[in-house]
């Protein structure tokens, strides 16, 4: 320890370690229900708020975000959706939200705006959150004050916790407090990754579009009405770099082909990268005094555009769980996390799994896995219940 | 060619290779019709009566047999399904037929018995059908006149056919009548196989139970009211006799628990024998005038039970396509009957694959895998729509 002063309280009824989505909204949750906690984040706030996620925000999600107070932006700017668009083998299945759940549909939103706004509100109420916090462990996990430890301005800092919550993703250090042994964590990769890019130009497609193609698959997403979110199924291990502007747009076009009319309008690609893809499910998702919430805990591949909604989702059940305690003295609610959440994460694991291996073509692909592929995505057309159950997932299951 | 006159008629407008339920069905289909055939079986009676092959009969099956005259054994003896019950992780769940389908059911009655009464009948109407006869090659599938050759009672005959129809079964000669490369066949195998038993005892469960298990999955099923049939799943190359009968009980009795009460009432086990697990299409089921039907064309693992049922639907649109013909002179049925048939034989093949992939443990399964079961099965106790989805999967698709 250094002679300078903490910057954030040395003391907090709730500490979260990284400063995503989860971790924000939690604290906006928390700041709402009266509880104090404070923030620490690693990188800059710069880098937060431009880091290119999700972009399809479930109802819950967004009802969490209007009582967080952050709905306003959300409410001006995103972006209602109705349904999803499939094509293969040369056909097309729109899939209608409100008809098939009851009325429920989906928010084009990015996770970076989401961020941005959380953030926004947070400093604004001069709510404890630091960005350059290097948090280099959490100790005490099983004792009733566990401590975050970091650095932060070339000193170091400790911040004293009734609860420690890690939100700092799969490669976090808020997991490692936890003894070995005590967490399980299962999972698999997938033998393809996502190409994605942005560009500037109106999406070609109102709603999204989910193409199975013996390519590859592909999809089309938006981040505004003038920029696309598109998408490539490329191999493992692809260099971004290796695939021109031009490549990129004449292989969407082929794969987006359900007649040779169809093409994608072209603009800017102003950003390029490559997402590899993973499931993975750590339980239990609490340990003493430590408990894990949204990445740190769950990966998803992102065909279910589930990531983002089940950090939210962890978040609106720690925070209730956490006002539960504050006004009533009970841990029920916080007793009951990770049997809660891991409902919800295994079904969201499960749908992810579903729409990934359904839409993909896995490298050597047998012919005949091909056809159940076709097969799936036909009766998903010709059944209302297959239909049914692909919107409910999508659009998400109830939170808690 | 000897001197020996011809066991069949020289000259048929319909020649059906192989007297299993798809050859036999649609020879008392035809027979109804005034459509003249012959149906060549290369085994004796006997054993065709004898062999263990499904027991579950969807109700566009049991129609089909009513209308062919032979239903009333099948009315008598036959036991209505409403549902059945699943089993995983400690849980067990009913699905109910009646209330997720519209008010349908299945049959329980063994393809032993449904040979029986189809032999029975086509024998006591004087029509065609020779034991014994083994099928040596189909000719001239591209012409107007296909012919059947075939040997009997030590002397070599042949059929000259409008039609030929291959219900021989996927290692049957008649698909060779086709040249090289216009079928295209596309499947896969499974890791493990199932040890089918039958036994002496009432079955301990009214419906049949399918079971999720660590240890491999289980059935139990029946065929009557006295006798059960079981089946437990085994390592692919497993030798029967290497399972005492008390092996085998003590096995299914750690299958089915989902709790520490439940077992299973023992008897005499009667036979026991090892089914490899495969699913296979052949396309087109059609080329010149040689069709394909049931398991010539078609093969599906047995946990949907789906097999037989196929195998009689592809009889029933023959049997119209073939009664259009006779009565009109047109050929339209026929040649939509490759179409027709694949639409119901690709339902039927994913929902068999989904049936086997999510009851199955394979060998060395990760721990990820198991727990997407558990959610696939989760959620299907959880969700109207996705009971439904199994349900009317399992009750059948309509024919034609």
């Amino acid at each position: 320890m250094t002679g300078t002063p903490a910057p954030v309280p040395a003391r907090a009824t709730v500490g979260i370690v990284g400063g995503g989505p989860a971790g924000l909204l939690l604290a906006r949750l928390l700041h709402q229900a009266g509880v104090d906690c404070v923030v620490l984040e690693s990188r800059d706030r710069a880098y937060v708020e431009q880091r290119q996620r999700a972009g399809i925000l479930e109802q819950g999600t967004v009802d969490a975000l209007r009582s967080s107070g952050a709905g306003e932006r959300l409410d001006r700017e995103g972006l209602a959706h109705d349904g999803i668009e499939l094509r293969w083998d040369r056909r097309a299945q729109r899939v209608d939200f409100p008809s098939l759940t009851g009325g429920h549909r989906v928010w084009v939103y990015a996770q970076t705006e989401v961020v941005k706004d959380l953030v926004a509100l947070q400093l604004r109420d001069g709510a404890p959150l630091l960005f350059d916090a290097r948090v280099s462990s959490v100790t005490g996990a099983g004792t009733d004050r566990p401590v975050i430890h970091y650095a932060h301005g070339g000193a170091d800092h400790t911040v004293v916790c009734d609860y420690v919550v890690g939100c700092d993703g799969f490669h976090g250090v808020t997991r490692k407090a936890v003894p070995e042994g005590e967490l399980r964590t299962v999972g698999r990769s997938y033998p393809y990754s996502w190409l994605g890019i942005l560009a500037d130009v109106a999406p070609s497609n109102e709603e999204l579009v989910y193409a199975h193609s013996p390519r590859g698959f592909a999809l089309l997403s938006m981040r505004s009405p003038a920029v696309s979110r598109l998408y490539l199924q490329v191999p493992n291990g692809t260099d971004p770099a290796a695939w021109t502007d031009e490549r990129i747009w004449d292989e969407l076009d082929a794969r987006f082909a359900v007649d040779a009319d169809w093409t994608l309008a072209r603009g800017p690609i102003t950003q390029k990268s490559v997402l590899p893809m993973r499931s993975s499910v750590t339980e239990p998702m609490r340990w003493g005094r430590v408990l894990l919430a949204g990445d740190a805990a769950h990966i998803v591949p992102p065909a279910g555009a589930k990531g983002l909604n089940l950090a939210a989702s962890d978040a609106i059940v720690l925070a209730r769980a956490f006002g539960q305690l504050a006004r009533t003295g009970s841990t029920a609610g916080l007793d009951a996390y990770s049997d809660t959440c891991l409902r919800r994460v295994w079904r969201a694991e499960h749908f992810s799994w579903f729409m990934t291996t359904t839409l993909h073509t896995a490298p050597d692909q047998p012919a005949f896995d091909t056809r159940l592929q076709y097969s799936q995505l036909d009766r998903i057309a010709a059944s209302p219940h297959a239909a049914a159950e692909l919107a409910r997932n999508y659009v998400g299951m109830p939170v808690g």
